[in-house]
């Protein structure tokens, strides 16, 4: 049988032909892949990262750079089958696999979809609003986000070679970084197909990315200040890295991801007549078996009141005992195998630290034979299942973490020993709090929150769409505190925030203006004589402004107004109560003022602007009183191109407007920002 | 003369009696204080944040935290004399001691007003919106902020000992995380001062502040996750901490402010004739000689066009031989003493290293004498201006760090020669570009950005208000990446969030807003006969919730709203071209539906609603036909008690509503929040 030698993907070329260490298949133990002996020259890698891969991913802007990992998700989405086919080498079950494969490619169409919804056609993202900094209009400051300039690498796990990249890579490609992934060893074949997808689509810019096979050698020696490095892994390793010479020097971000020991707690008041008792043992038992127990959110502690402990372990053994262990592709198998013989050493090792003095509730002995041809030399392991009636005072089960189908119930009395059990993980990825009482919720989270990164309520409604205690999702933080790393990776366009550099900037409004590409309040504007409403997307330039003509508020005004609203509140109506407020008098409704000035900016007749269909941070700054003078200015404020036509191929781009209405004495009596569709020139 | 020895605040006590290190005045280097040679018990403080300070603060909410910092901003601006005077003895002028203690008090009444204005009033800050995880709306997920459960110990350097400790003292103070301040030795006695205030102004929960006079001894061995750690001085000395085992065993946040040799570029459209040229010179010249050019921001490299070098050169030598240099409680001292005489030795020697190969512009050769009474022994420092004509190749300028008078005029040859010259420095906290034209700041400063942590660009219209290169303001992001320590501090809001825990929360859309203590869509809602706006704040609970009655969109209506507003665009009053849009036909404006919702969910009569001042996320999601019947859902969505009462001394909360307004479909076609004030009971 063929052993192929793998290969990393260096400044452009495919390296790697001489074998090196054996890579073997979890479910037969044989020889599938070697490493490569050819020597990666990483400054060649970096160099190639900074002088073609930078220049080339800032030749797109953030919203073409989604646009590039949509289409990069279709490709790799319509290959998955051959990713499946490898995949199934890793001891992974089809639906093992769909986390890592599908997960992966739907991580990249999150990030798409959010970077296309939230990020602007330009590299620079704009955080504002800018704050006024003096007396005299003439200062202000904001803040900004650049893509750094530098590089990402990202030292993945061996659990989900495709997921572990994907999830990194999209963030960061869409902060303009080029990537090197360095995969674990074990698995890294299934990383290196789909760097070899990737890479064959053509999508990416020369340069986005890279794949190292084996050791990084001196790469991080190379590093500098603009670049990041992210590691999944354990958190010894994760140690090990962060006090690398050169990262502290240069200040490199170093983001962690690392063991941690997830616990789910079953509150007080569920019983095991409730629906949630199902929930919460369901739960369990898909984390203990799911991936075999390997991954880094797995439940390893679960924390039941001391009278739920036996009704919890019963339930958990019989559904331990009916998963079916072996070869995924044996019909009714529902866990496969751990990744490598070592793995399966090492969580026997960890079992036998877990068990000392505490029960064993279920494991091998309960008849364990891995199901399948040729298997025996795979790297299987039982479920088990152990308990622990002392939890405050043992260390291991929340130290020792068996990265397999282990875990441990823990018993507490009461919530907030509970609560003090989950905290002595110091610091966990995700924790699962299963109640039916929302009061128990408000209570339990925030103290769970301070030492992890996501919690997960799960109860009887939730449970109808609920995506599951073990899976992280692009739109949510994932990354806990302490031993889990202390990073944050994900968490919607956070995590791209994450790769990219920060800086305040101060000036005059008109110089802020020109930086963030953003209008801002006392920048200069210009005013032409066709009004901004009636030119096409291309054409408009953020300042273009409209100052209006004037409008008199009348009593009439008023009185029509609460006809056609309905809204006869006693501040526009009632001479006798207005006296009483603030006001001193009867004002205008505040939605009338609105409604004046869309009259007074209105261009009636059809034109390039499409609709507007929203607005926001409206604040009624002063009030209009019957007989004030109102006008409003209206300022092209910011322009994305989303590369987006409508249904007749009519292309449009979003256009935000800055609105102000003043009165007579030229004071602001509201503010407000408007948002509409833009056609392009046909 | 009585030479005091200082004390550590230790667990409520003050300790320290026997005299250890002798500290020197910097104007004349006589002995003024000793440290203290009573060994400091560390576990007893780190116990005592842990198990007085965090309960004492958490017993506080956000708002009362931030009312307790303007309580402290008041009481020491009170007693700033007192302050004044000590400072004096570190060299410092008026002027100088200005930014270190009203800068110091200001940014603790900035924290107050940003805490008030944007934190609510409970210890969990939701960072929304939730999103939905499901297509059943059973699961969502969404962000909360919590105090961490840890405390801070805060490292601060010599330049400035009261802005140093309060500016971070105030964020994670509003994060309820206990401090202990550690100033660096030379000047600890200001911070004792100061420290001594707050002790005493008994605004402080017990266990809130601690401060440590002297080594840290044992102290970063006893941090958990939970803690952080923040640092202020030299690159060196940060990465030494950086390293220390604990601290990256357990991931604790290590938060770095270092060496940064700043720079501000003169832009190549700049000439001596322009307002722009002086303002370059002076602002130079001020960050040269304010503090004496002990200031983390000071510029130190001055990066000037290759033929403007000269008329540079020229004008500062000017400047700087002006500047009388002294004790500066003599009339007409401008420029004080540096901090120690060690201070003066290490600038020396660091001005010898950047002789090498570079010009001396101005030094102590020019005629430097201090002027003031017995000030020979001070620790003063000439102006030392240096012109290096090969920037690129010289790396002495980029990499030496003068903490003093001292800085380098560079010439450059074109702006992306300016802009690499600007990165040598390997990240710095702060660069000024100083040009006439949007253009060029649109050009370079997202260039400068990515290596700096703030970028100002100056302007005739920027000056009249501009605060300065060398002022981190609190609004905005202070620290740099790379050498600069890679640390964000102040900045806002986002200050108070780096102290506090991230985590993601899953579940039903009734446990988020039990969790949140924020209305989420889709949570259950509690409707009562008693309109929800004749609640007062304290009787309104989140979820409280009205379905109004319903309303028939007519013809009529839109003819109305239209001659009441003035807005007859074509979608609402053209039926020929009412038909081609993606409608197909007219429509009811946008504005109508929200005063019409108004209309719906209004109670006219007075109450405890007082005002309706804003509106905030409307977005129209689907259009109102004629004919269509549309109803309004309202329901309270946060609460936030700033503890405020209006001119009469009624109390007052604010109260957002989310609004859905819905058609006979049960569509959903707008939906925004609404923001209140409204009363308290009397």
């Amino acid at each position: 049988m063929l052993q192929p030698t793998l290969q990393s993907l260096i400044a452009g070329r495919w390296i790697g032909s001489e074998a090196a260490a054996p890579l073997h298949s979890a479910l037969t133990s044989a020889v599938i892949y070697h490493t490569h002996a050819d020597k990666i020259d990483f400054d060649e890698a970096v160099t190639y990262a900074r002088k073609t891969g930078i220049p080339a991913l800032m030749q797109l802007n953030f919203q073409q750079r989604a646009a590039r990992l949509k289409a990069l998700a279709l490709y790799l989405l319509e290959r998955k089958e051959e990713l499946y086919a490898i995949s199934h080498q890793t001891g992974a079950t089809r639906a093992d696999s769909w986390v890592d494969i599908e997960g992966g490619t739907g991580t990249l169409f999150a990030y798409a979809s959010m970077g296309s919804r939230e990020l602007p056609s330009s590299n620079v993202l704009h955080e504002g609003p800018a704050i006024a900094l003096g007396k005299n209009g003439g200062f202000a400051g904001t803040h900004i986000l650049v893509p750094r300039g530098g590089l990402a690498v990202h030292i993945n796990a061996f659990n989900f070679p495709i997921w572990g990249l994907l999830e990194k890579f999209a963030p960061s490609f869409l902060a303009a970084m080029p990537c090197i992934g360095k995969p674990a060893t074990a698995t890294s074949y299934l990383t290196e197909a789909v760097v070899r997808m990737m890479h064959e689509s053509g999508l990416l810019p020369e340069g986005a990315l890279q794949l190292v096979i084996g050791s990084t050698g001196d790469l991080l020696d190379r590093l500098n200040g603009a670049d990041v490095v992210t590691f999944t892994g354990s958190a010894d390793t994760a140690a090990k890295l962060r006090v690398n010479r050169n990262l502290i020097a240069n200040s490199v971000p170093f983001t962690a991801e690392a063991d941690s020991l997830n616990c789910a707690i079953l509150a007080p008041d569920v019983t095991p007549d409730d629906a949630e008792f199902d929930l919460f043992v369901k739960e369990v038992a898909r984390e203990m078996t799911g991936k075999a127990g390997q991954k880094c959110t797995a439940i390893r502690r679960i924390i039941v009141p001391e009278n739920m402990v036996d009704a919890v372990g019963t339930r958990l053994r019989e559904r331990l005992a009916k998963v079916s262990v072996g070869d995924p592709s044996v019909e009714g198998v529902r866990m496969g195998a751990l990744a490598s013989r070592d793995q399966q050493r090492d969580v026997a090792e960890r079992v036998e630290l877990l068990a000392r003095g505490n029960e064993v509730l279920f494991s091998a002995r309960d008849g364990f034979k891995p199901v399948g041809e040729g298997v025996a030399e795979g790297a299987f392991f039982a479920p088990t299942l152990l308990l622990c009636r002392d939890g405050m005072r043992n260390d291991a089960v929340h130290d020792v973490e068996a990265f397999g189908p282990v875990s441990t119930i823990i018993s507490y009395n009461g919530i907030d020993e509970a609560l003090a059990l989950a905290a002595r993980g110091k610091g966990s990825l995700v924790s699962t709090l299963v109640t039916k009482e929302p009061a128990i919720a408000a209570y339990a989270v925030p103290m769970a929150a301070a030492s992890h990164g996501r919690v997960l309520v799960l109860d009887k409604e939730a449970s109808v769409d609920s995506t599951g205690h073990g899976s992280p999702l692009p739109q949510l933080k994932h990354g806990g505190p302490g031993r889990a790393g202390g990073g944050e990776e994900l968490g919607g366009i956070r995590a791209v925030r994450h790769f990219l550099q920060r800086a305040a900037v101060q000036g005059s409004p008109t110089m802020l203006a020109a930086v963030t590409g953003e209008y801002v309040r006392g920048a200069k504007v210009q005013e032409h004589d066709v009004h901004p409403f009636r030119k096409y997307f291309e054409d408009l330039a953020v300042g273009d402004s409209l100052l209006t003509h004037r409008r008199t508020v009348s009593e009439a005004d008023i009185v029509n107004f609460g006809g056609v609203s309905g809204d006869y509140f006693y501040m526009h109506f009632d001479e006798v109560a207005a006296k009483d407020t603030q006001f001193g008098q009867r004002i205008a409704h505040g939605y009338f003022v609105l409604s004046a000035a869309a009259g007074l900016f209105v261009s009636p007749a059809p034109g390039p602007v499409l609709a507007n269909y929203g607005l926001d941070n409206l604040r009624f700054v002063a009030p209009v009183a019957i007989g004030d003078t109102i006008r409003a200015r209206l300022t092209c404020k910011r322009k994305v191109d989303r590369n987006r036509t409508d249904d007749k191929g009519v292309g449009q781009g979003v256009v935000a407007w800055d609105v102000q209405v003043t009165n007579q004495r030229d004071e602001l009596v509201a503010s407000y920002d408007i948002l509409t569709l833009v056609m392009k020139r046909a």
